[in-house]
C-alpha cells in the first residue's frame, strides 16, 4: 500500500484536521470529527444534512456550505456513520426548521439514519439510488446510491436558501432522484487504508462494469474496451432506464473515481455528449471532475440528471462549498 | 496501460473537444486545436498566455478565462507547444495592450515560447522556476517550474484585470515566482498514452523524492515515509531555500499529481500546515487538490508562497476558469 499516511488509525481525523483548517472560512468540525457543519447558519432556513463512509471526497464533507448542506456525518472509510453523528449534527444545525437527511441507498446508511431520524424532532429524509448498474447488490436492497446524490444536494440546497418547507424539499429531491440515473466503471481497485491491500483483483486488460463506489461488483468483469464502446454502454443503460424521459434538457456530469486524470474525464465527457445528444438528450449543463470517489481507484461513472427550467436555476444557483464553487 | 481512451494518437484532440464543449460558457478552441482562448476578451487588457506539454490539466487550459489566462497552448502529452501555436494564439487575443507570456522552465518550452515571442510584437515574458528538488535536470538548466506557476498565473491575471501595464505585469510575475517555492514526491509512476508503459520503475516501498511533474527524477530514491517525514523534509527545503524571507503570511497550496486521493492530499495539508505554522509562518491562504498533474501519478507537492497584503488581495480577486472559481 503507497499513501500518504501516518497511521492507518488516524488517517481520516488527520485528513478531516487538514480539511477543516484549508476552508476555515466555509465550516468547523464537531467534537470527535463527528461531524462537519458550516460555520454561520441560516436561521428558518431547513437544515440539510448527509453523511456516509469516508473515501468519496469530497462527497459528503467537501459539500458543506452555503447553497448545499448544513452538515455532513464522515463515516471510518467505507464504513456509515453512526446515529449518534446525525442526532449531534442535526441538534447542531437545526435552527427550527427541521432537517432533511440525504442518505445514499446502502442498507448501513440507511439504517443509521433512520435510527437518528426517529430520535430526533422534525426529520424527513431523501434517499438517493441513481445507480443503474445493478437492481440488489453486496450492500444494498434496491439500487444503490452514488453519484447523482451531489445532484440531488445540489438542487435542493439552493430550494432550501430560498426558504422552502421541509416538505417541500423531500419532494424537490425525491424528484431530482427519479430524474437521475448514474454508471460506473473501474480500471481498477481501490486500497483501503485499513486493509492494506487492494479490494479486488483485476487483470490488466480487464475492467469492471458497472462497479460500485466501494469496489464492489457491478454487472461483469469485461475486458478492456475502447473510450467510445464504454461510453456508449453505459448511456444505453441510462437512457433505457429513464425511457421517455430521456428528452430534453440535461445535466451531463463525468465523475471520476480518484484514480483518473482529468484528460481521461474530459475524453469520456466527449464520447457520452456526443452519443447522448443522438438520442435527443440537450446537454444544457456540464459537470466534469473527481467528486464522488472510491479512494485510489481509477475509473469514472457518466450521471445524467433530466433537468426542467426550475432544476436549472437552482443547479445555477450561488453555491460557496469546499469542492463546487461559483455565483460567490 | 487502462485508460479510458479510443487511441493513443487521438487522446489530446478528443479530450480537448470535451474540454471545450463542457466549458463552453468561458472558452473556445482555437483551429487544429492549436490553443485555447477566452470566448470574450476584455479591450485594453494585456493578454496573459501560457502552455507546455499536456498531462498536466488543469493546467494551463483550465485556467483560461476572467482573472486568469487569456490563452492556453497545449503541447501534445509532455511536449512543448510549437511557436506557431503562442503567435496564432497571441494574434487571437492581444487587443492591443501586449501579451505576457507565462513559461514552466523547461528548455522546450522556453526556447518555443522565445521564438514566437521574437517573432510577435509587444510581448514579454515570466519563466517560472519554483522547484527546489533540484538546481539542474534531465528538461532543464536552473529550477523547473512546477504547481507555483499556478499561483503566478492567478496574481498575474488579476492584475492584468486591473488594468496594469505589460512591464508592471512581467515584474509582479517575477516577484510572484520569487515569493514561491515548491517540492513534489511521487508513489507511483504515470503512463504516457503513446508510450503506453510506465515512465519509470519504482517498487513498491519506495518513494522518487523530488520528483518531477514528467515523472524526471528528483533528489534521490527513498524508501517510503510517513506522511510527517515527507512534509518535514519538503518544507524544509522549501524554507531553507526562502531563507529569511519566511516569515509571516502565506498561500499553502497541497497539489495532486493526478492519482491521489483528496483524503490524502488534505492529511498532508495538516502535516505541512502545522510544521510550517511552526517555523514563523502563518498560512493566510489554501489551495488542495489537483491541479498541476503528471497524468496518473500518485504522488503531491507542496507549494508555498509567500504572500504580501497586495498578492493577498490578488489572489482573493473574482475569477472564473473551469479549475478555480470564485466571487463570479
Amino acid at each position: 500500500m503507497k499513501k500518504f499516511i501516518n497511521g492507518v488509525d488516524t488517517v481520516l481525523a488527520e485528513s478531516l484536521d487538514g480539511f477543516a483548517a484549508a476552508h476555515s472560512d466555509i465550516l468547523t468540525l464537531g467534537g470527535g470529527h463527528k461531524f462537519i457543519r458550516r460555520k454561520v447558519l441560516k436561521p428558518g432556513k431547513v437544515a440539510l444534512i448527509s453523511g456516509g463512509g469516508s473515501g468519496h471526497e469530497p462527497l459528503h464533507g467537501g459539500f458543506v456550505g452555503q447553497g448545499m448542506l448544513d452538515a455532513a456525518c464522515p463515516g471510518q472509510v467505507f464504513t456509515s456513520p453512526t446515529p449518534d453523528q446525525m442526532m449531534e449534527a442535526a441538534t447542531e444545525v437545526n435552527t427550527g426548521a427541521g432537517c432533511l437527511f440525504i442518505v445514499k441507498n446502502y442498507e448501513g446508511d440507511v439504517m443509521n439514519f433512520d435510527m437518528a431520524a426517529e430520535m430526533s424532532e422534525g426529520v424527513m429524509h431523501v434517499v438517493t439510488n441513481d445507480d443503474v448498474a445493478v437492481e440488489d447488490s453486496l450492500y444494498t436492497t434496491g439500487r444503490r446510491g452514488v453519484a447523482g446524490t451531489l445532484v440531488v444536494e445540489k438542487i435542493v440546497g439552493a430550494a432550501a436558501e430560498e426558504g422552502r418547507s421541509l416538505k417541500e424539499l423531500k419532494e424537490l429531491g425525491d424528484t431530482v432522484n427519479r430524474a437521475t440515473r448514474s454508471m460506473g466503471v473501474a480500471l481498477t481497485s481501490c486500497t483501503v487504508p485499513a486493509a492494506g491491500k487492494p479490494t479486488f483483483e483485476i487483470g490488466d486488460g480487464e475492467m469492471e462494469f458497472g462497479v460500485g463506489i466501494h469496489g464492489e461488483p457491478g454487472r461483469r468483469r469485461d475486458r478492456l474496451k475502447s473510450a467510445d464502446a464504454i461510453a456508449e454502454e453505459i448511456c444505453a443503460a441510462i437512457v433505457g432506464d429513464l425511457g421517455s424521459a430521456a428528452r430534453g434538457n440535461a445535466l451531463l456530469f463525468v465523475n471520476g473515481f480518484g484514480g483518473t486524470p482529468s484528460m481521461e474525464l474530459y475524453l469520456m465527457y466527449n464520447s457520452a455528449r456526443k452519443l447522448l445528444e443522438k438520442q435527443g438528450v440537450t446537454v444544457v449543463r456540464s459537470l466534469v471532475g473527481s467528486y464522488v470517489t472510491s479512494l485510489d481507484m481509477a475509473g469514472c461513472s457518466i450521471t445524467l440528471t433530466m433537468l426542467d427550467d426550475e432544476a436549472a436555476r437552482l443547479w445555477d444557483a450561488p453555491v460557496h462549498t469546499p469542492a463546487l464553487r461559483w455565483g460567490i
